[in-house]
């Protein structure tokens, strides 16, 4: 129970008792709480605060050690439709959740890793059973991405391809760089304002919106795996094993590379941004010069876009953006999913 | 069945079987024709080809006049959920609307005047009953507008603006304006390629943009009639008065207005838009000059945006834009809601 496991929880506890949501387990890695139907919004408010100040789960007086009780087994007596949503970042979930929609538990994913592993898993989580699915957090958060996507598939549309910008910390990176700034003195911004990941070579190496192309590729049917999505870092291969400390003193080097993109991109009345592409043909992420009056380039900071060409929206294509990113939105987001699956009994 | 219905009809006819869905009555101004469980897509393709080509359903054999039988009665014999689709642009279908819902029939929209009429109407039309009612098509056709903002209240998110750009048409003109050419000239050329309706003030006048504004307004609580909704027409109140013909003629007196506006507009990095505002303080429809560089002024063409703030999309707004007119995705906004009505079972 992470950020946005606890930024659910607060949502839930707003607006459950009008939405007819009941929380009946919380779990974290270190174990979890069952909470009982008639267990209150203060004492749920309880195990929020207790997570909130980076305390473990396992040390409430209800807190169970994993494998102490199987929630599974006990979701069996519960009453209604249940909903097991995984907010972790964890691969170690994947067969629970397969498990759990052939017991005819739906499952809501902010996760976007058991969507994202070798194919056979994936196609045996996401294949037929009595639990539904769903996944819209996983890619730009709130913003109705596979919800449409799904929506244009089920009408009988044909989805050419999905391109766009899926990381705001590449966003805000590209945005200071217009700006003029550095690109060591942007990421060592980014890094030290936590924008990025504790280790920036996480967001700028391209796997994170790897991942979240592949979830779109696998949606629209192409069966590829993680390694043929092509990914172009924004540092060099024998910057990986450096220490992190080593690795922001010596992205200074790559400051002159950047800014001669950028001007370069410029001079032809474009941009630069970080740029994921899904067609049938294929699979890339990264570095692209874009128009700067175009969709992507008319982007700024943070903000992410998706845009949808189908055999409806070919000339045009369908475009979504917004921020894409933070706890509030992504929880946002699995809410959506939780009430789409409720909504249908 | 116009335009909208026909698009409709032609994709039940490729996707039905698979949807499982069945047409059990067609209905135009002059009469409707029921089919039996058992009629084959053979025989609804010939009457689809019957009002391609211009003809009237009472003129089939199997036609009937209205008043001949009650669909609504005949309906009560049919299986599974019903759904009453309206694509027409008449008033007279909002009582047999609201009385199908009272009775279990779900209703979909892609018309209008049934949202837009006075708001004891609207709430009668609107208000708790068995069937369900969706309207995506009649704000940006097929682009997930209506869907998006429920979702976001649903999930608790309050929406506290939305403006945009509603209009293919003056999205067009506005386009050929930046281009150079003169306003008189714009829209008679927009007028002789149909792309206006067939007396273009419908599109210039604004009223048809203040009716998708209104359907955004009631949708999030704002309790007004139509004639609250400032409408800023694209021509004089006196030009109402005179024949199409005078009217084609009398245009040119705008030139040197539009052109004035637009280039005052430029001098300061920004361009002319038909903007609809809507927010708990008002309903603003009309001219306005926005950054040429923003999300208004970035559309080009007959494109749509919906720029939607709340509580949650606040600093950065969430953003849908795409064609947003037009038979096939009209047709397929109208889809998407009949799927989710069926798709609840």
């Amino acid at each position: 129970m992470g950020r946005v496991g606890q930024a659910l929880t607060r949502l839930v506890l707003g607006h459950g008792r009008r939405l007819r949501l009941q929380y009946a387990c919380l779990a974290d890695s270190t174990g979890f709480v069952w909470l009982a139907e008639e267990t209150s919004d203060e004492a749920l408010r309880e195990l929020l605060v207790h997570k909130e100040n980076g305390r473990k789960l396992v040390d409430q007086p209800l807190g169970h050690r994993h494998g102490e009780l199987s929630p599974i087994e006990q979701a069996d007596g519960l009453e209604g439709p249940v909903v097991l949503v995984d907010c972790t970042a964890s691969d170690e979930m994947t067969p629970m959740l397969t498990e759990a929609r052939q017991q005819g538990t739906h499952v809501v994913l902010a996760n976007k890793l058991p969507l994202v592993g070798p194919l056979a898993r994936y196609q045996a989580l996401t294949g037929q059973a009595p639990g539904e699915l769903r996944y819209e957090a996983t890619v730009g958060a709130g913003l109705p991405v596979i919800r449409t996507m799904e929506g244009l598939l089920a009408t009988g549309d044909e989805i050419q391809s999905v391109q766009g910008c899926f990381s705001g910390t590449l966003g805000y990176l590209f945005s200071r760089l217009e700006d003029g700034v550095r690109y060591s003195a942007a990421v060592r911004d980014a890094w030290r304002q936590g924008y990025t990941e504790p280790d920036p070579r996480e967001d700028l190496g391209g796997l994170d919106v790897a991942r979240k192309a592949l979830i779109l590729a696998r949606r629209i049917g192409c069966a590829w795996e993680l390694h043929e999505v092509a990914v172009e870092p924004l540092y060099p291969a024998e910057m990986s094993e450096l220490s992190l400390e080593e690795f922001l003193q010596g992205i200074s080097t790559l400051d002159d590379l950047y800014a001669q993109r950028l001007a370069e991109s410029q001079a032809q009345g474009k941009t630069l941004r970080y740029r994921a592409q899904v067609s049938g043909s294929g699979c890339q992420v990264g570095l692209a010069a874009v128009a700067q009056q175009g969709r992507l380039g008319a982007l700024r900071g943070p903000e992410n876009i998706v845009v949808i060409r189908t055999g409806r929206y070919s000339a045009t294509p369908l475009t979504i953006a917004g921020p894409g990113a933070g706890p509030e939105v992504t929880a946002a987001g699995v809410l959506s999913d939780i009430l789409d699956i409720v909504g249908k009994g």
